[in-house]
């Protein structure tokens, strides 16, 4: 197998999944996105899940991130344990053909704590390796689930999840602030009220219910509440996302969408934020696994 | 209208209805329960949902309480602002007939914050007129919506509102977390170690994401999950709620598996709690009331 001339990179998580193809100089020159997540795939699908990742990108070798590995994906992918380099990433390959590898997730434990990733490691060490970012730096990585990780001598030294992309769709789909979230959040002057009262205070379970009341009594717009929220629940993210950071920059990488409200967020912190775009950075990650391979 | 020979009481809520027929000497006689909330009522659908009660219950007099009297109930009673005591809420009741009444919700404010009550209200201040609690009491309401209330005087003075309930809720129902969360909460080692990380952290929405990667990397008994994860919550309310509490023993009001909960879980915060039963002080409530109205 000759991964030099060129691959197909594959993001494929719970309920979406990313392919790209990828050739020997690197390029991308096709992509797709469907919503064929592992929960979309019936039992023993995989196969042909991927015949249709191929008729659309091709037939060079396939190297695949994320919830794919878990265990329930494909096959499942065992957590390396932190400190985790791309080389501990690339000699944990769980090989499910010949020419298809899933990469393992990252896993971090100490006495008090435990956590795992899947994915973001790909792109963290991937921006690492492109020089996006340095060999000692503070990731945080907005998503679903926000990742806040220390990269010590380019490797994944340590991290903390925390659910707040969860935790905020949850109440804007299902809660009782359901109707009041339903706008889009955007920063501005309520996303950084709420950013200053999720920094100041540890109340988050109280002060998401006060966005309600005040409403009902008017002492709010109705407007703002989405912002608001949003901003409450970013800002007790990097509260608490804080403690671990070093000094200096924090690397915001994901979603251009998240990682622009998350670096507002962090200005009101008075850090300085950078943002990262995550799919380059993915995509340099599987390049850089790709160069192991061999 | 002879509100002493006997009367109906309602408790109201979003998504259940209990009505309870008491008679002349303050006996219940009869009682039902059902999945008729507000939300489960047509538009103009009031009347006939109250004949629907008075079929089983009777035809005294109706004074109801809760989401009734919400801006999606039958018809709107205003808050009335703390301080407040029984003595308010019957000088604020809405009619909708002439022997038919709402019991207004609370609402408080100051510089920084707002929030309102509707249901509790009844309860808390019915507690105090059968003299299950004194005139000056810390009062904690779990629920859906946990309320955490200063009574001075005898009238709310103050409260907090803590959505610890349906946080709970979404996150079995709807998370990530869900299949870990399953089985029923209950009282005991797992449960009393998430009380004492929620009493001695301000990381909720990070720990919430351990309780899965314990159990993803064996760090911990998957059926401990729901015990864990409702004693976190619940010692993060406790630990919010007692910022505003004063010296001395807690009266956990409610129904009786909750209270159960929050008076183990107080118990870890080496505070005294005194369970009473909601039910038992919604009655003496509404009594309390119609007798006011004479």
């Amino acid at each position: 197998m000759v991964w030099a001339e060129g691959l197909i990179a594959v993001d494929w998580g719970t309920t979406n999944r990313r392919g790209y193809a990828v050739d020997a100089d690197g390029a991308m020159t096709a992509e797709m996105e469907d919503g064929q997540g592992i929960l979309a795939v019936p039992p023993g699908g995989f196969p042909d899940a991927v015949r249709a990742l191929r008729e659309r990108l091709g037939d060079a070798p396939l190297l695949m991130a994320g919830m794919v590995g878990s265990n329930r994906g494909w096959e499942e992918a065992r957590y390396v344990p932190c400190p985790a380099g791309l080389g501990d990433l690339a000699g944990h390959l769980r090989w499910v053909a010949p020419d298809i590898a899933i990469v393992p997730g990252v896993s971090f434990s100490d006495a008090g704590r435990a956590d795992v990733m899947r994915g973001e490691e790909v792109q963290i060490l991937g921006a690492y390796a492109a020089g996006m970012i340095a060999a000692d730096a503070t990731i945080c990585h907005p998503g679903t689930h926000n990742k806040w990780v220390r990269l010590e001598g380019g490797r994944i030294a340590s991290f903390r999840t925390i659910m707040t992309g969860e935790i905020f769709n949850l109440l804007r789909e299902h809660s009782i602030l359901a109707d009041l979230l339903e706008a889009p959040a955007e920063a501005g002057a309520a996303f950084e009220a709420g950013v200053r009262h999720g920094l100041e205070h540890d109340d988050l379970t109280a002060e998401l219910f006060a966005v309600r009341a005040r409403s009902l009594l008017g002492k709010a717009r109705r407007e703002d509440a989405p912002s608001y929220a949003s901003g409450l629940l970013i800002g007790t993210d990097i509260r608490i996302g804080l403690r671990d950071a070093g000094e200096g920059e924090i690397a915001v990488m994901g979603r251009p969408e998240l990682t622009g409200l998350f670096a507002a967020a962090l200005k009101v912190a008075d850090r300085d934020a950078r943002e990262i775009d995550g799919e380059a950075a993915f995509l340099a990650g599987i390049r850089a696994l790709a160069e192991l391979i061999e």
